[in-house]
């Protein structure tokens, strides 16, 4: 029955659960269990900072890493990735739910939800759509200046937390004046713990590990031990808040967090805050989507094993779905989160699974524990976490290799710190995109002639080569495309114009991978504008591909040269020993 | 003195008029003279005919012919190109003013100003910071599609005059319904008129040259007189009207136009106006630098002239800036009229001043001689116009040649047509970009062997080639950057993982133009992969220029094979007489 083979295939490729679920067994399950306990550990802290940071209350923090985890362990494909709520994203949510809704208000978590939801969608039909290569469109430049800037804006949105004052703004300039009228009214009680957490948190990452590994435990027990600092840090102060009273003393706390399942929540169907919605949901897909696939690329190439993009779409779009209707909001992979997973040992995206249940108990059985813990705390563990985001080193890399790319990385940096997240990543976008078209819309052409002795043909500015008066050879570097069709036009017509001589014109075409409908309409009108000079236009060692595509139309018939296999008989057919070949003027069209 | 000397060539760059006037002479003027008085009688209803598409007052055509004209004599590079009000920009004026105020009011003429005026800055800042290569991302088949619809749109709009009904909408299936609801208004002396107005436009188009050629008159009289076929309807209308009394049985006439030079006018400097100006002042900037410059280029190519796009910017600019201040609206050069310019002989761009003065003295002396002039027989010339710009021919050349390049046709044609000529064109462009990057993103890419007895590589999957089972080579036909570097990755990954033996990948670099900084990263990814699983990297036939730039980054120190400078070097030494090369495992930077 190949019909229902074909069935099965389909199920399979949707379902990869089907495929690494027959294989389970108890050593994989005591792996992906071990590992779902240290994720637990880290995520605990994390999920309520991040809600914290997306200005959600911290209970939708807990609920984004529960139902979301179980959908992309039905349908992702790395084995690694650990999903739920990141840092960048909840920036994100935070500019886009924040131009909509007050912060605090019913209205402002229905708008993060319906922003997870839409967002879902998204990715689910970019999926089904096989529409992954989208993701390409993001150079790299532009991601790492735009994690790099967020890194920075995130740090500074949380420095209110650690001085206990109020203060807003989406882009650094309104947040640092925000922060700066505010500074007077700083808690010093606040500050005290802000201060000691983030030290604590920084001596953790670095300090920990090796004091713990001279002690003499195993690397892997003291790297798990380090990362489980943020939870001694939450704990502490949970105790020091509750023992001295410091909620008194104007502490800011998380205050009651309800105990219990995560609810069944429904996004907003009202079609004025889903038009707002759409553009900022696609971006945080995007992101989300680049940020999650190249963790998980990364990944499965340490196991040589290997992710479908398309399927990673799939994967999440049904966590952001699930996020939506189990009062979450936007999730993604987590880059720390993930190599966590892994380092420890994770096997299967089971390991998710067991991650939502722990996370799942967390929110049953220890959320009233959270009460007196303060907001400082959960903000010096997203500032230590984020700053190691921060790369300016992109930069230096960038200029010493290409002033493109430099400009690229530096515009996404400026303008995502100075106008926000939304602005700087679109405007990234558009930058490599343009400037990739404004390098290929002005292709290396080299005029070329004969090495001496051989068959070879070199640019005539860089080589010592044989040429003829009444041949002039181009090689362009580049495919042929509406971009830089006009740039040959320009090139070879003012070539011709300044140097009389020149009864023909080959075109090497060694390096065009492709000549679209506007470079064919253009070489048309070159070889009729060459024809009514009494020019003759050939062509060289035209691609396999590009030569099939040519035949389809009729430039081949009305071209008033040649197409020569190698440019080497183009030469010696055109500058034959009898001279330059006289033609008759051409009536090309004229 | 060589800085009063570069200085002297910047002045003269920027204003060619010091060029071509230094050799002026008699012969010149009677050439230019002549010509001029023909596109003076062809631009007389043109100009009255599309003030009225534009939804303006007629005399503000004349307006727009006069000071632009000679502002682009003094700045533009081309010797024949005729500017003026154009079918169009004037749809697109429309358009873009009718979605800010009423047709008629005063302030949809100052909209029109503005609009002229935004657009004459945008397209000098884009000349002065040499930015015309923006213009060639409009691709060929997206401009098509777009003249085709337009024409579509604006001779269906001026089917109402024709019918003597009032009708609106700025897509077609607005303008159908509407003028399908008014259709039982049809005034029966206006469709009359409309209908031998037409009738008589089609004949001199296409049966008046022959017959006149049949006569004895020289063909390029013949071809003139065909031209002057508009004039003609005019006079002969105004006088039918005026004699039979048509006015007074509801047939529109233009009515009283004012007499006099072109008054003084100011762009509203109002910012909520200047910000919904903006876009359509860009996209007819775009559109009509792109119309202006096709046809310059292609005339200047006839005479072995050359023009100069970034100064054209200059040209065109300065024209709509003069239009701003003179009670006109935005101009751009005529496609038809330019050709009639140039063969009716004109030699430099003083032949457009001498149009403007022509211009002006049918604004002093014959608009008073307009008032009977009927709105039908405007949109008769403007429909016979603008049918020669409907080519649905390129759906079906486009179709042979690429069926990408044909979704970019249809897509434009259909979304013109249904949406209007600005979501038409904007989808346009973004298509065409996309539709490139989605290409490339997805490059040819070919595994390839030695063919037998030569030391040339061809793809294993075409030809018969020696291949070795720990080698595999890849050869990339396109540059490496961001939107195809992922591609590469999943690629090379795939491959190795799939196919065990393999210790050495070489990638085969001949058609690689350009390594941006994401594809560089891709590559430092790729080695480090590969490293891990013992397996080497290798390039071969890496170009001069994308060497020199890998030079500068620390790629070349990681990789852990070699840079081959022949593809044949690489298969010899890595498939040795002694077997395949063992390597040892490497380390590098696992």
């Amino acid at each position: 029955m190949p019909h229902a083979s074909s069935a099965m295939k389909t199920v399979r490729r949707y379902l990869p659960i089907l495929e690494w679920g027959r294989s389970y067994d108890g050593q994989t399950f005591s792996s992906d269990l071990m590992a779902a306990m240290i994720v637990t550990i880290m995520l605990i802290p994390q999920s309520l900072a991040y809600a914290l940071l997306a200005g959600l209350p911290a209970e939708m923090g807990l609920y984004a890493s529960i139902l979301p985890l179980v959908a992309y362990a039905i349908f992702g494909t790395s084995r690694a990735l650990a999903v739920g709520p990141v840092a960048v994203v909840s920036l994100m949510t935070a500019a886009a739910v924040g131009a909509i809704a007050e912060a605090g208000t019913m209205g402002y978590a229905t708008a993060a939800i319906t922003l997870a939801f839409l967002s879902g969608l998204m990715l689910l039909a970019l999926g089904l759509l096989r529409l992954g290569f989208l993701a390409n469109f993001l150079s790299h430049p532009v991601i790492a200046g735009f994690i790099t800037a967020s890194g920075i804006l995130i740090a500074t949105s949380q420095l209110k937390h650690i001085l206990g004052v109020p203060a807003h703004g989406e882009a650094l300039p309104d947040l640092l004046i925000s922060l700066l009228t505010h500074i007077g009214q700083t808690n010093p009680y606040t500050l005290a713990i802000g201060l000691a957490a983030l030290a604590f948190l920084f001596w953790v990452r670095k300090g920990l590990k090796p004091l713990l590994l001279r002690t003499g435990l195993r690397p892997r027990m003291a790297e798990l031990l380090a990362r489980a600092g943020p939870v001694a840090a939450v704990a502490v102060s949970i105790l020091l808040t509750w023992g001295l009273g410091l909620e008194a003393k104007g502490v800011a706390i998380v205050g009651a967090v309800p105990q219990g399942l995560p609810p069944f929540s429904l996004p907003s169907l009202d079609p004025g805050l889903l038009r707002e919605l759409l553009v900022p949901a696609l971006l945080i897909s995007i992101i989300g989507f680049v940020e999650s696939v190249s963790v998980a690329r990364t990944l499965a190439a340490k196991r040589r094993q290997r992710i479908v993009p398309d399927q990673e779409l799939i994967g999440l779009g049904a966590s952001n779905v699930a996020a939506a209707f189990s009062g979450g909001y936007p999730v993604t992979g987590g880059f720390a989160r993930s190599v966590v997973n892994f380092d420890a040992g994770a096997e299967t995206p089971a390991a998710g699974a067991f991650t939502a249940l722990g996370i799942l108990i967390a929110a049953l059985v220890l959320t009233p524990l959270l009460y007196f813990l303060p907001n400082a705390v959960l903000a010096a563990t997203i500032i230590v976490a984020v700053l190691s985001l921060v790369d300016l080193s992109i930069l230096k890399r960038a200029w010493s290799y290409s002033h493109v790319d430099f400009a690229a990385v530096a515009a996404t940096i400026l303008l995502t710190l100075v106008f926000g997240v939304e602005i700087g990543v679109s405007a990234g976008v558009a930058l490599s995109v343009g400037l990739h078209l404004y390098k290929t819309s002005r292709p290396h052409v080299a005029e070329v002639g004969l090495v001496p002795g051989t068959q070879h043909f070199r640019n005539i500015r860089r080589h010592d080569v044989e040429t003829h008066p009444s041949l002039l050879t181009i090689r362009i570097d580049e495919s042929l495309y509406f971009a830089n069709a006009a740039f040959l036009q320009d090139l070879v017509m003012d070539r011709v114009v300044c140097d009389q001589p020149i009864r023909h014109v080959v075109l090497m075409c060694s390096a065009v991978n492709e000549i679209d409908l506007s470079a064919l309409e253009t070489l048309e009108e070159i070889n009729h504008r060459l024809g009514e000079m009494d020019i003759r236009l050939h062509l060289s060692e035209v691609k396999g591909p590009v030569m099939d595509r040519l035949k389809r139309s009729h430039f081949l018939d009305q071209l008033t040269g040649e197409v020569f296999l190698a440019q080497y008989d183009a030469f010696r057919r055109l500058t034959g020993p009898q001279g330059p070949a006289r033609i008759d003027p051409v009536a090309a069209g004229a």
